[in-house]
């Protein structure tokens, strides 16, 4: 009587059946030099619908809106699209069951096809997030198409399944897992965003140089602080081919990875390389550090700490620690205290199930897992790098 | 470079990325005689932890606390577990997000290792429905074990991986699909249960049995009226058989059906028999049927409807109407107008994108789907139905 014999097996006891089954996930991440030019389709897919008019429910960051509303408007006005744009001030506060369920109520209002009208979301991570939640949850998932605004969007949040808000004072407390259909990296929303948040995106690409990108080191190294200069806006043809395998590389580097553990079953993740005590450090100097400036000084204590076991040689390091100040990064905070720290890595202990799998770089580029850094390993390297730090800039220690 | 060539593919433009994936799905249900004996370890699992103490935090529907309350807590007593009972109170306003998050901040509160104490949830296919949503965001998926008490928890609601909450009136706007790690299936839960709602689960039965189960429905036509009478306790050896079996067809018939369609990327479902019409009735006769009573009466019309094009001879229809009554289950309702199942057929056609896919019965045991039922074919359904019942239950119609 099975439709497919092994997948629904009742056991020895007649009365007890094991059901296995493989949900397909399939998302694309797509590349455009302007989402918004009006000759552009890849927003809106190709065909218009029977009725010779899309429909789409767009949830657009409110600051964004301010900024790019007049080419955002112009296009939808341009493919004769009745929509509707749904803008969320997006501050400290905003990521909330709260937040979602006014998008709810919005979407409701306007009302889609769930099939073939996807919700559009035009933002940073954190709005990426939560209507990546909303997505999810509408009708049991509604598809999503997400162009990221920021840099830290284009190359982190905007690559992954993960969406969430926060709970009850609890970061990501409540989320799932949840693949866009399709994103659109546009580097032309970068030319509106200051200086310091292009840097708190070059930190999550370092990341990935670090862990396993030599040659996007050696692109960071080269090219970095221009990139940083002119906000990946491509001004000379050599900086446009710059930027653009900066933002290929770190993606593709993030996708290899984030692939084959899409779900996190496999607690031993090198892209969570930054991620060991920055949390606790980036809690700790709220609102002082960004996510990326908090992973920075992780990475740099980490550096340094693979550096006293022969991981990584002095040269090494301190190119390492030249190119996080080449690209506006701090490398130091004054939270790190081996108290601070020890306290950051039993948390992170308890979040990877019990064991520290704790990434270090070997060299520049491949990284190893540990289990075994004790507190007095973090009291040198807290040492290290302030010496380190002082000889090179005392004005900021 | 890729870990897995194939899975991350960057198509023919080089700045595009195709991710695919695969989550495995793996879930257990589990018939067992008394889940809260004190020997059995169905509900914890066999081992207990290194420490010596299980930790459970468990959601219990608060009507069955009060019935059930005292074999519960002795059952973790017993096993020295350290467990809170979060009782809620289940009416028609509780499937709501405000329920999740009041559930979401008792969790937090009492605090889980989340990899090593599922959730425990004991009651109804409602708070099921919550507590699977909760399980699903609560830090992005903790498992969950089910205990339903309820006929239609035990055959329906138990069985699948849909999880939600009614939203801005809407009916299960929000949720998702998920899968609880265990659904354990105790009939003891089922003596307390009024006559009324063991019907309403039966309709469930009976519904499996029209569309794929001939021996389910002789069972239904022989004991179904004494099984209903004893609430499925098994007060004779017979009728325990008979309870055994008639819970094992009906969910290994919906498990066949659910396990290739887990996610309804299929629209047609013959476990949507019953389900066509009904969702509108239900909503207009609110509160004056449940959900198994219009499952029936959609399953009556449909039979004439089945009967009229020659799917169903006259001696099988009378006898489907006849085990109907017999289960003391509606199969007319003054609701049943053509205008209204015109309507009702249209918002059906809506949500399953653009053809009616109604599965109809062949016979007994057997089902087909069709697109073309018309207006007037409807009408002439609804007069045959009215003719039937007033043939013989004149005091009914």
């Amino acid at each position: 009587m099975l439709t497919e014999p092994g997948l629904v097996t009742r056991s020895e006891r007649v009365d007890a059946w094991q059901v296995r089954a493989s949900m397909p996930v399939e998302y694309e991440i797509r590349v455009c030099s302007d989402a918004f030019a009006p000759g552009s389709t890849a927003l809106l897919g190709p065909a218009a619908p029977a009725s010779g008019r899309h429909r789409r429910f767009v949830v657009v960051d409110a600051h964004v809106l301010t900024l790019h509303g007049d080419r955002i408007r112009a296009y939808f006005e341009h493919h004769r699209v009745d929509y509707e744009l749904h803008a969320v001030r997006v501050d400290e506060t905003v990521k909330s069951l709260e937040t979602a369920a006014g998008i709810v109520r919005a979407l409701d209002a306007f009302g889609i096809d769930r099939r073939r009208e996807p919700i559009i979301v035009i933002g940073g991570g954190v709005l990426m997030d939560i209507v990546g939640l909303v997505a999810n949850l509408y009708r049991r998932g509604t598809p999503v198409v997400r162009v990221p605004t920021t840099l830290i969007g284009l190359v982190d949040a905007g690559v992954g399944v993960k969406t969430g808000v926060n709970f009850n004072g609890h970061k990501n407390r409540l989320g799932t897992y949840f693949a866009s259909s399709l994103t659109l990296l546009d580097r032309s929303f970068l030319a509106t965003v200051d200086r310091r948040h292009i840097a708190n995106g070059l930190a999550e690409i370092l990341k990935m140089a670090l862990i396993k990108d030599a040659r996007l080191f050696d692109l960071l190294e080269e090219y970095g602080p221009r990139l940083l200069e002119e906000k990946f806006q491509g001004s000379t043809p050599r900086l446009d081919d710059a930027a653009s395998e900066v933002v290929q590389r770190a993606i593709h580097g993030m996708l290899e990875e984030l692939q084959p553990n899409l779900w996190e079953a496999k607690l031993e993740r090198v892209v969570d390389y930054g991620h060991t005590f920055s949390p606790t450090v980036e809690m700790h100097a709220l609102p002082a550090l960004l996510h990326g400036e908090a992973v920075c000084v992780d990475m740099a204590l980490t550096t340094v700490l693979a550096w006293r076991r022969g991981l990584v040689d002095t040269a090494r390091r301190d190119r390492v620690l030249a190119v996080m100040r080449a690209l506006e990064l701090p490398s130091w905070n004054r939270l790190l205290t081996c108290e601070l720290l020890a306290d950051a890595l039993a948390d992170t202990v308890r979040h990877r199930d019990g064991a520290q799998r704790l990434p270090l770089p070997v060299g520049i580029g491949e990284a190893v897992f540990v289990n075994d850094v004790t507190r007095e390993e973090l009291a040198v390297a807290v040492d290290d790098l302030r010496r380190l730090g002082s000889e090179r800039e005392p004005a900021r220690v």
